[in-house]
């Protein structure tokens, strides 16, 4: 991503494109929604390869969907951008209809962002918080 | 995980069973290669759907293979367990044929187990270590 | 702490006791605010020994009240715990007066608390965010 | 620190002037022993102040050599540094005569290093591994 979109409705038709060159994100079939002004919103459907053996959504796409939402908050205000690192705490089962990840910036620095993360399990109308992270997301040099 | 397996080659029979009950996992393709005594490793062979915008491994792939590795070297001394919380250090662009996880047990305790993992990308014979990780792996109660 | 006090005074009165048996919080000289329903709050008034050699508050100064500010917040609903990890995100350099440490429970489990924490370095009526933590701290079994 | 100097002892020199212009290591009394090469260690003798209600050292002390271990390897290699973010975890109660600290920088990128570090309590000849870290270190632009 060069130029930020005007937009939120630009930006978020760019991450989709960005999104179809993932095979990765296009396998785990995640929606962004949002990703703009340092928020980002992603939703993920539930099916039965997103699960493990307990019965539950997998670590690895709760961290997948986390890992997302930190980037994509960041590159809202940064354009290009890779993860550097990020801490993911689980909190609690994630059984449910879906998965949803909120991103949101902290601090955007000359060359690092910080962003926080919360994934949400949803069931109806019911929804839970299942896991939290703390990301720094690095700029893209040019 | 019930009563620990009593030979190596037990105790991963035991996991690629358990590997296949778990969607995520099966979706990723990731082969267990050892889990006893603390440590373990996995190996999972990159393809176009495993990679991102970028055109290296995702991050959630990375991510989902260092949690499998530190939750099984755990299970490998304290039985079924799950992840509490994890960090991941990006260390490289992680590019290769293939990717190699192996965890290691620091210290493991009466409720949890703490565990390092490394996640190294491999092309002919050449490794780069891409990732490393430090995570806090449960006891599940009875 | 065994019971927990009825009120936030005595909860309060609780550990200003506790803190004087802990020859480093009295050494920092750091002040309990608040420990109360899932939350704490603590000040420390910045000091020439409190610096390091860049001028600012030293990050070991800051971990402390942060790791502090989890382990009371958790304190709060848990009673006696000890902290098991932490991570802290430093945001920008923590010049100031004063800092103050502010700390949250996001979920009280049966074995660990989560914890979110925030470190303020506070300038006359100035305050800016400098350091941000997550932690997850253990109940002390008995 | 500008330019590195060309021997360990020559480096150990300069980082013991730095340490004298930080009040809080000076606090503390953490006696650089190392720093060279991408390795690091620090040693701490413990004395009631650096102590905590349980008895054992303050979580903020381990935390604060933890944090200088892991800067300190880092500076080794890249000049002049600072942390930008570590991750904490506690392994055991710190009892004994001294703490030590070794880092040990695991890549040194273009703006990152990211470092390792363990903290050990030591009594006469026994020593215990009581904390591991993984941190990221920014070098300083100019």
């Amino acid at each position: 991503m060069t130029d930020t979109p005007a937009t939120p409705e630009a930006m978020l038709e760019r991450l989709k494109q960005s999104v179809q060159k993932s095979g990765f994100t296009t396998m785990l079939a995640a929606q962004p929604l949002k990703c703009w002004a340092g928020e980002s919103e992603i939703l993920l459907e539930l099916r039965p390869e997103l699960t493990q053996h307990h019965g539950f959504a997998h670590g690895g796409v709760i961290g997948a969907l986390a890992d997302n939402a930190c980037a994509w908050a960041a590159a809202s205000v940064a354009g290009d951008v890779v993860t550097s690192s990020y801490t993911l705490h689980f909190l609690g089962p994630a059984l449910g209809e879906r998965l949803r990840a909120k991103g949101r910036v902290i601090r955007a620095g000359k060359r690092q962002i910080t962003v926080q993360a919360d994934v949400l399990a949803e069931k109806g109308q019911d929804s839970k918080l299942v896991a939290t992270a703390l990301a720094t997301i690095a700029r893209v040099e040019r």
